[in-house]
């Protein structure tokens, strides 16, 4: 297997994450092909010398490429697994970036002998997203979830490490079902808390939408991923579902129990209740 | 009464809010007395050049003012307007910075016959706390809700608005219930929503923590409320309990909704739902 330097890669949608890679991935490869259906993506990621040529069909650029990186929401890298096995080479690495990995490493498994492949997941989601918001340095200091298969060898799992440090990212290796259990918790029940804060307000707000006025960065914060894009949210929702309504299923009771404490005008026991929430955060975010 | 310019003020509590009110109102008005039981915060003060004298004591500086800011947590407010009530001359104004309204202008009414007094609450929260985290843009381009009694003369009214307009704020003014039972939906909510997503994480984290290395921006923005300081949050939510109470089982009806549609598996339904809280957050959120 090439060095990275001398690797080329073929980077499969270039909305945020896809186009942030090629962005910070350039100067540490030997060449990029870029895939979008979106003549305008490619045309930004090539005028920003993010990549070397881009194709609107995949099968113009992955011939050229030792390594595939799928970088669509999760459901569409589900169908390029199964698209692209016969236009792949033995040897060739597959890749993706994927926000749920559970279903994407299970589909990785039945690619074509000789072919290797690794799931991969960079924390750093934000509620933008398209090439236009891509940002070279949108994984710097992040952690980057790498899911080795069956079909990484030791050489495809070194070759991925390389490149998450050369991006500034910090590589972590999990397996898939821990990967999903715990992201249903840190990643996709904000989302679907920022949501719900956002639909109560709707419920609340008065005739004049005066409520809406008197929002300030506290709700503002609180809800932001609500902005989030919502057809890759679907796909992680669908692809995570039980993990997530089990975490969704504790947020609800913990709601329950905090609603109790409330109507039970014991303020002591509020109080220690807050105080142990707020001590957690600091506890573990800085 | 006075111009801005020639007024005299006494701030009782100087921690992030009221360090902030002498701060940004100090070049606008005559003398600023601060009143804090903590010398390091009057000090403090005093070295930026946000008050002229600092007292431990509020008898030693109300004399001298012609404006008594309260900008103490709530509870404390309400202590304060039954304490001040024979130290304060006719024509003195008595204003405050407390998050809720109701309680605090209902015992404003009973102040002396001839001292005016007007509830505020600039609504520019910070999880941060203290006179060290003061700053005089603290206000800029937030809104400032102002609740006149039937203590508060228009002359009054006019000051206050002075007041709010010379440290870059925006006057808007509500009525006691009306704040209270917004600001429950707008500010209270997201806190307790914040506190609880906390107390979720911690009940899924593994033994290693290993969820809490994981956490992104994403959760880290909807969680930060929950670093406000409790004491401040206790304040408000006993003073504002009925309303909290409503919002939360709202959001709680509303989690559970969220729970069947992910159950149903209907995922037009779904996407309709985060669509349609997406849309809303646009439409009333910059």
């Amino acid at each position: 297997m090439k060095s990275l330097s001398e690797t080329d890669f073929t980077i499969i949608g270039l909305g945020l994450m896809g186009a942030s890679l090629a962005a910070a991935l350039r100067p540490h490869c030997h060449r990029i092909w870029g895939v979008d259906q979106d003549p305008g993506a490619l045309q930004w990621c090539h005028a920003q010398g993010w990549i070397d040529c881009g194709h609107q069909r995949f099968e113009d650029a992955i011939p050229h490429s030792d390594v595939i990186v799928l970088a669509t929401p999760v459901r569409t890298i589900l169908t390029f697994l199964e698209a692209i096995p016969s236009y792949l080479m033995p040897g060739t690495l597959v890749m993706d970036l994927g926000s749920t990995k559970t279903s994407i490493c299970e589909k990785m498994e039945h690619l074509p002998l000789g072919v290797e492949a690794i799931g991969g997941h960079p924390l750093c989601g934000r509620e933008v997203s398209g090439a236009r918001n891509a940002d070279a340095s949108l994984f710097q200091d992040r952690l980057f979830v790498l899911v080795p298969t069956e079909k990484t060898s030791p050489r495809a799992l070194d070759l991925t490490i390389q490149l998450v440090k050369s991006i500034g990212a910090r590589p972590v290796i999990l397996d898939a079902a821990t990967h999903d259990r715990l992201v249903a918790t840190s990643s996709h029940l904000p989302y679907l808390v920022a949501c719900t804060l956002v639909a109560t307000a709707s419920r609340m707000s008065d005739p004049e939408n005066f409520l809406w006025h008197l929002v300030a960065s506290g709700f503002r914060d609180t809800s932001r991923l609500a902005g989030s894009d919502v057809q890759m949210m679907l796909d992680i929702l669908q692809t995570n579902r039980s993990n997530i309504l089990r975490s969704m299923k504790i947020f609800a009771q913990t709601v329950n129990e905090l609603i109790q404490i409330l109507e039970s005008e014991d303020e002591a026991q509020l109080k220690a209740w807050l105080e142990n929430a707020r001590e957690e955060r600091r506890r573990h975010i800085q």
